[in-house]
């Protein structure tokens, strides 16, 4: 009898300890194996000659895609929709009926000629993750909900339309597979007319995270095996126009010239300079030029350059851009050419990831022996458009030589796994905490 | 008796100046009424309401004209023809039935959104001249020859096809009017089939004049009467291509990047400081950047930069270049970018004007009582191909502020007459020299 009562008391601490503070010497796993298999899977859907991926949003290689995905999702044990924006929703009961949902996923859509990790992992993985809870029949106290949201790379799209921030006119947008938003969403199930109804609203989500390739060289150059992502960088845009006096360039002495290209040329090295000068990650590009008229035998009229800057804090792009702005004027000035500046908004306010979920995340790292590490996200995610509901978390894992959006990219299928069991003990950990 | 042969003495005298050495007090003289009202008339074919002309070769403002001009022509007594290339022939006949033409002319085609006065102003003061000769029955030795090129501004056609420089494949390009060259010498009465047949060898003319605006700021800032051009320059174009790693503007810190932009950057300013560190006229020009792959958010892979430079010398153009491809090299070694540069030939070989003819076109200004300057044309003009087989000359007046291919340009009445009379005399002199 004492045996047996021993018995009963071990299988219960077991089973406790998969929801408890035990859970790291007894973690269960997911199915690394079967993990890389359903990538590889998911990477024939418009794998093309050069080795690049054309599953761009909308194609039928996105349609074929979605199909695969959402048969992984019943077998996983969830039950599967698509929403009026096309994000395939899975859902799987929680224990406790009033507790909102814990949300995780991210998206299987390319850019063309990408590559196969960018959004597969955290989708794929998100799915691994309750297949591996349901094979061990694991209830969690919150409701899970598995998001493969429409077009990330289009523009964020689908997770726009949770957030409330997809407006008609953007949905006139062509997309890269031909069609506008509109016709794509229609195209895979969704009801664009009907994008409205699906805006959630603060406390309709417990938490939202994402698992991501760094897509940055961070974590493969130092070899870390996790990064606890502390939000995505705001984007602001600057376009700085420099405007001279086109002339002949054979006819015009050098002298006599009014060019809009060396003032242009000077900024652009100020905006390296001038980065660089502040401590911090903050990262300003100059990724676009456009000379007018633009042909070689015109001294140009106008030369407009496009500055990026990107932080997590919004009051050092400004700082940034306060420096370079004060730099362009000073050479429109030397060189009595006319500036203007026109400022685009991208994405002005950072997405900062909730601070008990980076703990989580970097407990859950250390509880499985990984090594971690804190950093912005450089790029943005619709984990972005999730913050402006829910409490948000990013899980990194490396990149290889910090390559990504390129058939170059790649994470070997260890690094995916342990990203996934992060993601895994992550959201039991959640599920105790918030309540 | 004595007075009657006084009489005709005095006759003889003043017949035998306009041929001698005494026209200056005596010259005949174009008339610049008639002259101003003409090229106001052609300027009406093709005027857009931005006040530019868009007479662009081979549309039906370029038909219109083309027609006025040929009854100008006829009317100042010369016998009309459009050769194969299009090109619009008017022949005057000489007293010595040996001798070759003098030929002289210009272009009456603009540029998209061009001015009234490159081009037409030597061509129509070309028919003025004539027309002032037949009106005071002046005979000259030489057959005179006017000449109206075909499309000047799209790469001197009718002048190349003289020179026999007008390839099967250059008459596949398109032009500005939409048209190929072939379509569009057919469709002004050419016979682009038979093109070959119209090649001048040397010795054919015994000269070529052209009188043309400047279109620099020398003659007009200096406030001199007319430019005795020395040659017209060579240009050369070479493209420097930087190759970088396109990366995530993102997520690659700065210290990670390998950004093409630097150094392109830093090229374009080290061209402008090495052509002005020769003595010179040379210019050096940076009027095209192509940047790959062009957005905003992404760090370029490729950055191409266009450097044309032009000069009377090709040696001291290559001297130029020696030293911003040593540049280049240095700034490419500095960023680790890949350096690759690509000659491309446009005129590879300076046209110098005959120096005979630069003397009489000096004589015939100061006898004419006008101030005049040596000076190198910047542009490519027609006289360029006819070089190739005939001594040339060209006639600059001076051009506002140097403005041209633009509504903007402006010569005044007095002097496009005055050019045109330093035209007219310097034909009734080399008449007399070039036998």
């Amino acid at each position: 009898m004492k045996t047996i009562f021993m018995k009963k008391l071990f299988s219960l601490l077991l089973f406790l300890s998969f929801f408890g503070n035990l859970h790291s010497q007894t973690a269960i796993k997911v199915n690394q194996k079967r993990l890389s298999e359903t990538l590889k899977t998911l990477s024939t859907f418009g794998k093309n000659e050069a080795g690049g991926s054309d599953r761009v949003a909308y194609s039928s290689h996105d349609m074929e895609a979605r199909n695969y995905v959402k048969d992984l999702m019943v077998k996983a044990g969830l039950e599967v929709s698509t929403d009026f924006a096309g994000n395939i929703i899975g859902k799987k009961a929680g224990t406790i009926p009033d507790l909102k949902p814990i949300a995780f996923g991210s998206h299987i859509d390319e850019v063309p000629n990408g590559g196969d990790y960018d959004g597969p992992v955290g989708s794929l993985s998100a799915i691994e993750v309750v297949r591996t809870l349901t094979e061990n029949k694991i209830m969690t106290q919150h409701p899970l909900e598995v998001i493969i949201f429409t077009n990330e790379e289009g523009g964020v799209v689908g997770s726009r339309a949770l957030a409330g921030q997809l407006s008609q006119e953007a949905l006139q947008v062509k997309s890269s597979s031909g069609l506008t938003q509109y016709e794509g969403i229609k195209s895979v199930g969704g009801d664009p007319d009907r994008i409205s109804e699906l805006k959630r609203n603060p406390g309709e989500v417990t938490a939202f995270l994402e698992l991501h390739i760094e897509q940055g060289g961070n974590l493969d150059r130092e070899g870390i095996d996790i990064g606890v992502v502390e939000g995505i960088v705001a984007i602001e845009w600057y376009e700085f126009t420099f405007q001279g006096f086109a002339n002949h360039a054979g006819t015009t002495p050098m002298n006599m010239r009014k060019d809009p290209m060396l003032p242009a040329a000077k900024l652009i090295l100020a905006v390296n300079e001038i980065v660089t000068s502040f401590d911090g990650a903050q990262v300003a590009t100059v990724g676009k030029v456009d000379v007018f008229p633009g042909a070689g035998n015109v001294i140009p009229g106008e030369v407009k350059i496009n500055v990026e800057i990107r932080d997590l804090s919004s009051d050092k792009i400004h700082q940034v851009y306060l420096a370079i702005e004060a730099r362009a004027k000073s050479l429109a000035e030397e060189s009595k050419t006319e500036l203007s500046i026109n400022h685009i908004e991208v994405a002005s306010k950072p997405a900062l990831a909730n601070p008990e979920i980076q703990r989580t995340i970097e407990n859950a790292a250390k509880s499985l022996g990984f090594s971690s590490m804190y950093l912005p996200s450089g790029a943005g995610h619709d984990a972005q458009e999730m913050a402006r509901f829910a409490p948000i978390g990013m899980i990194f894992i490396p990149s290889k030589d910090g390559i990504s959006h390129s058939p170059k990219e790649y994470s070997s299928p260890e690094d995916i796994a342990n990203g996934a069991n992060v993601l895994l003990q992550t959201i039991l950990s959640l599920d105790k905490q918030f309540q």
